[in-house]
């Protein structure tokens, strides 16, 4: 099925794919998706969470792949070359919504009474272990 | 693998679904990916969209099932109820979204050149045409 869009994700360099900003704008829908069913799972109840910026961006500084951004950049440019990664990879068929969720879950120690400044330095450990876990699926051809 | 969330749409009745705004949530999240991965596709090129709540308010009012709202709602409560309705079929595994981005597709008939008021009247059609596609899957036991 991924075939459908796979012809989009034909990036031949990290680079190329962190500076999409039309797979930038995908990832942020599968973001917020698996984010959402990872907190209803963990909450028990249906709900949901636009992730922001800052998390993703913390989460991308955290790991290697960041690097390859080669300068200094703000913290929206940085959350959309994670979301370019994730998007590159879910249009790929590199991983899964249920593979990213299933990942995130175990990670997201939340309930119903954690603030939301405590929410969000658990969400950015939980992406920052997400994205170490899938960079080395950014092999390019 | 949609035994992970199938737990959470148990609802029994369709009013249930149309009111739970955590199930909004995570089919804003459904809606804007499709919607992004429909446009990816037409357009030849990836990119993205956040539906706006009045595009889904006009398709949701345009089928039969918003008579089951039962009152005059705004069009952010409109709109949470198509969300609802999407995010509810998902998450029980009865439409994926292959199968959501393969009906937007050949409705969207836009082009590079098409305006944003433009794009919001054929986003409104193509909403409708897919509501009324799976409102029989609503089916409650």
């Amino acid at each position: 099925v991924y075939a459908l869009w796979a012809s989009f994700v034909q990036h031949r360099t990290i680079e190329a794919i962190l500076k999409d900003k039309g797979l930038a704008k995908v990832g942020d829908a599968i973001v917020n998706l698996c984010y959402s069913l990872a907190k209803t799972l963990v909450l028990g109840r249906a709900t949901g969470e636009k992730v922001q910026d800052v998390v993703l961006a913390r989460a991308i500084r955290a790991t290697p792949v960041y690097r390859q951004l080669n300068r200094k950049t703000d913290a929206g440019t940085a959350a959309d070359a994670y979301e370019a990664i994730l998007s590159f990879l879910w249009m790929k068929g590199s991983v899964t919504i249920e593979e990213i969720v299933q990942h995130l879950v175990p990670l997201l120690t939340i309930d119903a009474a954690t603030s939301r400044k405590q929410e969000r330095v658990v969400a950015i450990d939980a992406f920052t272990s997400l994205l170490l876990l899938l960079t080395d699926r950014l092999a390019i051809p």
